[in-house]
């Protein structure tokens, strides 16, 4: 099958890598010739995934028409802010009346209008319908699937046939697709697990133990199940491979960039201090924002996401909203 | 509050300075004299909980019917294969008309009838009655708590006045409790984690990567939901503190026997090899053979846990059995 890839980034480059195992042809698009240099010369990207040597059937291209000549799939993992614009230059692609499946494996909320990338995504691209439109997530760092380490991750799509679809062309025995017809569950536990996750990082920058962190997962995850179930995602999406699974990754790998920005901000960086010495995106910072949002428009207590908020916007110091989460009124467990 | 501790290990001493810390009087019973003597005179257990001084007031005895003396609520955190038999003694006491409550904090299963720890108390002391036998459990390393380290766990019971009470009495500002009414899936979490925690340290012994032990704990959490749905359990309960988050601290932390255990083999040892080198009780061994025997009672299979049975009691080779499981039918998520 010809696969076309948007985006030039580690996850994007690894999943091509999967495709290719499994016996697919990989064409990528990027906006930056310098990238298609890089690429197509060294094979490699030593500054996303050192030591991963990609193969020499790659082909890479800032010219998107060019790129999804052929395309039977087209896989788009570009950073959730520019996934708009990157939408209305795919949009201008003609698939000549055979639509093609399109795998989303960006995780965000688009800052400004809380849109989930799936939306983003549809709203963009007007000849595409949510039948054809996949959401690929789950516990995932590129770092080790590029490596080969065994994955499990969910594919979701309103039409369960798409999700088996990319189910069946994706696993191979390093990874393990499941399917889902949540996709809004999926996105949501994608997206706001970020911002869990700087919690996180916060706990470890105060120096904060397992109990803590464990507590702020379990916590942290009702929440995120909250805020989905009012939104209309299946709660048990949540204590799946989307939910917990990639919620747990990001809290504690070392490769997190989100729990990264929390670990400084724990050991009193301001949050511009931080972003000003960080090369790459992290996406719970604008996230929180939305979260937010999204919570307030459904009515719907999130106090974990209400803490970060006030730490990273307002400078409110970390020991502090802690002890105020601590002395909360005493409740039962399943009163959210 | 007069409390009494039957049981002083590192969890039995810590949950007492917890309760010394929110003003009530706490007595320990233990079945060892030098025990006695040791936190008699040095106040402090240093193999247990290095570092940590417990107060002046604490007495220590072997007579449990002294230890007894006059205690409103009765504190039970004994090595689960004793407790049938700590229980027969607990039983000689008379409560003069006034049934205590009664706390236990110990996680397992018994080997050979598979009951769950309340159903061993109830058991055997005739005049208690389910009202006032309630679970304490939770993501809780003793090494953190007894430091006074942020914590939240659950106090379960059926009669929810019961855990409403224990709520009280155990909070604090370092610790949360929250309370369930689902004691049996409370206490299937706290037992079957062990066993999930095995195979996590399996995965460490042989160099898998993070990807792949979110992966373990979210199917391992869907597993322990399974097998508790078809013994009565409240699914909600898995995905809480005593579920996800006491799996995750068991799965990850450094201070987890059973993880240790997994590691071991996961380097190539045999089970015999590990256990002849370890002090303390690794209760995922005993509880892997419950697990799966409750679960054939109730016919559902428990893929993970039969593959650390396979490795443990039948000497498979790890990595045989996760190609196995990564091999499996491609399926939705949610099948169960």
């Amino acid at each position: 099958m010809n696969v076309t890839v948007l985006g030039t980034g580690g996850w994007g480059l690894t999943l091509g890598q999967v495709l290719n195992d499994n016996g697919h042809k990989v064409s990528f698009w990027t906006f930056s010739q310098a990238e298609v240099n890089l690429l197509s010369t060294e094979h490699q990207y030593k500054d996303k995934l050192p030591g991963v040597i990609f193969p020499d059937s790659f082909t890479y291209t800032t010219d998107m028409n060019k790129a999804l000549e052929g395309a039977e799939l087209v896989l788009i993992v570009v950073p959730s802010q520019v996934m708009g614009n990157v939408c209305k230059t795919f949009a201008k692609w003609n698939p000549q009346g055979k639509i093609p499946t399109v795998v989303c494996a960006t995780k965000g909320i688009l800052e400004g209008t809380d849109q989930r990338m799936s939306e983003v995504i549809l709203e963009n691209v007007p000849w595409l319908d949510s039948d054809h439109v996949v959401t690929l997530s789950g516990p995932t760092h590129a770092e080790e699937v590029s490596r080969r380490v065994y994955t499990a991750i969910i594919a979701a799509c309103p039409n369960e046939e798409s999700a088996k679809q990319v189910q069946k062309i994706f696993s191979n025995d390093y990874i393990r697709i499941y399917t889902s017809t949540d996709q809004i569950g999926t996105e949501l536990c994608g997206s706001v697990k970020n911002v869990i996750a700087i919690a996180s990082g916060i706990l470890y920058g105060i120096g904060a133990g397992d109990n803590t962190r464990a507590a702020l997962i379990t916590r942290g995850q009702a929440e995120i199940c909250r805020l989905g179930r009012a939104l209309g995602a299946n709660p048990s999406t949540f204590a799946g491979l989307a939910g917990m699974g990639d919620l747990i990754v990001t809290c504690l790998s070392q490769h997190s960039r989100n729990r990264y920005v929390g670990e400084c901000i724990g050991k009193g960086e301001t949050l511009s201090q931080v972003m000003s010495h960080m090369k790459m995106i992290a996406e719970g910072v604008p996230t929180c924002k939305s979260a937010k949002a999204l919570a307030d428009s459904v009515h719907v207590e999130l106090p974990i996401v209400n803490a970060v908020y006030e730490v990273l916007f307002n400078d409110k110091k970390p020991a502090e909203v802690i002890q105020e989460l601590m002395n909360r009124d005493l409740k039962p467990e399943a009163e959210y």
